[in-house]
């Protein structure tokens, strides 16, 4: 493990790989989901958390400077005195460097996208000892060869990003939650489906099942009706604009059979619900402490979300399966949380089954195996699956930019 | 001249190529600003324009697929009844695979993004005759490298893209235009920063200086007063919320010193101003029919506009030059608009040094030489600029995908 400093510490670690053959594994907060962090062929752990630095705020451009070791609840405690923030909320204190490493987004992408939306620039430490800068600081730029997303979303593979400049957006000025229940959860979905398409443009739209909720009422001591739900966040810069669009929503919910309809409007009430949103996953292993779990991330075209969303209820339904199901599904993207006992091998084999037909339903429907949590160890052969045709383009970009096979070795492909 | 009718023309076509080791330049509607279309080392013109169905619409999925040859606005005809739109509008009759392969933009760019924030999707035939999807139908994915990014803006040079799934948007319900006419440009282009700032988060927000109104008045037989001008188009679901933020806007136009102000509400008199925009090139055109002429469309971090804006309007005044500015300056994208007679060499030498001069300057503001246009012929001295440390990787990569130099040689690096 070595704790890099500053830009040049990361160009030496790259050196000493190269000169030396080891592998470097980038590491920062150590919340990706699906192993991206672990050093599989040993090698260099390169901690980048020192990299901690907010190196410039231009609030008229909209744009902050960070390194990759800044959290983004530390860059919106920075910005949020001048009426600003960052939208991308993966949870966990993630840092911006990570986050860009796995293209994390979070509740806020419905509205303001994911990192890939939100990154303008990087700087990016090279294996052959480069340091290159990627993209513009401009909004838009036409000139030459994009190569920002090459990194966003390479899970160090391919370089080491070492500085971000990123989009800030303007606070909204007035918001609402509104929280509703179904009686099944694909009602629920194609109510969110609904919600998209009659252009209310949510700040957050997110579907949280039964199980979680009952969860989240043990871990908080709240008492949210145990039902499939949807949290959906409304906001507008006009307090009449804001409660027609609540109106709307609220019946297009009636109309898809939800109920007790109940709003959320102080900061506090909002945040408590948020809290209990981004604390589910922790809920749940509270609730089951002797369990191990997998979590899925799946992503489908919006219209084809009520649809898989059944198909995968149907198959955990039938399979017996602890399996708890939620999303941010004004995204068409949501999560599967299975858990049993570490040793039953039965039930691991037959979550392993759902898991796989749920992928494979999911690419058919011309969606993706990751949403939002990158591929790592866990997701390898389903990108194989996914981008079958590209996957040799993969394979010869990594050898032209890792030729000895040392950043991260054993991730993404 | 090759008319492609089929993916699989295109596929034959680049076999050919391969096999004769003639270039291939792809050619839809010819209407690019920088060169991209000429065939400067001569080989095959690859017409794709033949490839103009509509394959999908799925109004639900926010989302349709089209062969490459469909233009964006016959793409708005088939979606409009349906209640979406797709938002990108460069002008002239631009198919979308030409608008992908040059990322353009438009006036709507500042709310809709450019076609790199709309393109979900594509296919992409290579040069060693394999065809590869790259991106997913899912609006957002972690799931290995983001191909899509590397196709898109690549001017052909790096494969030919033969289908595109691409984002749709809800059409606005309420909408109004605002002018506001100012003394100085750069208090227009100061304004324009406030207005952002403001979180008005306009549909459109395009400046025009006093020469352009001019030509648009002489070509269109239109009145609008002759002076620096700012339209602004404002949307809302409601419209009590639309009125509060023409009221706004209205008042952060007069403290910015905007006079003259008046409102377009009618779809007629909306569309009226566009065409006004769109055509204001042609207008210029008309005015000056025996001269030559060259664009810029350079673009900064917004809090650095009103500057760039000054000094642009400086050098060419002091140089006696005509140069009209316009642009979409809410994505701190301006053009300016160059002319003087072709024989004239003493004043292109002068314009060229001014062009040189606000390009060096705006890269040292953080900013792009091409917002939009691409790089085509025109620009590749400046891209080598701009990308200075990232210019051997994207030589890299164009030797990766095209070792024999034959997709649209000469073009970007």
């Amino acid at each position: 493990m070595l704790f890099a400093a500053s830009e040049s510490d990361v160009v030496d670690a790259l050196g000493l790989a190269r000169e030396h053959g080891f592998p470097v594994v980038p590491f920062a907060a150590g919340s990706s989901l699906e192993g991206q962090v672990v050093p599989v062929a040993g090698g260099l752990s390169l901690d980048v958390t020192g990299l901690n630095r907010v190196l410039e705020v231009h609030p008229g451009g909209f744009q902050a400077t960070v390194q990759p070791g800044v959290t983004y609840p530390e860059l919106n405690r920075q910005v949020r005195s001048q009426g600003l923030f960052f939208p991308v909320d993966p949870g966990a204190e993630a840092t911006l460097g990570g986050m860009a490493s796995t293209n994390a987004s979070g509740t806020a992408a419905v509205k303001y996208g994911t990192m890939r939306d939100n990154v303008l620039e990087m700087r990016v430490a090279l294996m052959d000892g480069r340091v290159i800068r990627v993209g513009s600081k401009a909004r838009k730029s036409s000139a030459g060869y994009d190569l920002r997303h090459l990194f966003i979303g390479a899970e160090g593979t391919l370089g080491i990003i070492t500085e971000l400049t990123v989009k800030l957006h303007p606070l909204p000025a007035h918001l609402v939650v509104l929280r509703c229940n179904f009686g099944r959860i694909e009602d629920a979905a194609a109510c969110a489906v609904g919600i998209m398409g009659a252009a209310l443009q949510p700040e957050r739209l997110e579907l949280i099942d039964e199980h979680e909720i009952h969860a989240v009422n043990v871990h908080k001591g709240a008492s949210y009706p145990e039902a499939p739900t949807l949290w959906i966040e409304l906001a507008s810069p006009s307090e009449v604009a804001l409660a027609e669009a609540l109106e709307l929503c609220a019946e297009l919910c009636r109309d898809a059979g939800g109920r007790g309809l109940a709003t959320a409007r102080s900061a506090a009430e909002r945040a408590e619900i948020w809290e209990a949103r981004h604390h589910s996953y922790y809920a749940m292993c509270a609730l089951y402490p002797d369990h191990a779990r997998l979590s899925t991330d799946l992503c489908v075209p919006l219209h084809r979300l009520p649809e898989i969303i059944a198909f995968t209820r149907a198959e955990a339904d039938a399979a017996g399966l602890h399996a708890s199901i939620l999303g941010h599904v004004g995204d068409g993207n949501f999560h599967v949380l299975f858990h049993a006992h570490p040793d039953d091998d039965a039930t691991w084999a037959s979550i392993r089954g759902v898991y796989d037909r749920m992928t494979t339903r999911t690419l058919e429907l011309g969606g993706t195996c990751s949403g939002e949590h990158g591929v790592g160890l866990h997701k390898r052969a389903y990108v194989a699956q996914e981008h079958a045709g590209a996957l040799g383009l993969m394979r010869d970009l990594k050898e032209l930019l890792d030729p000895q096979g040392l950043l991260n070795p054993g991730k993404i492909l």
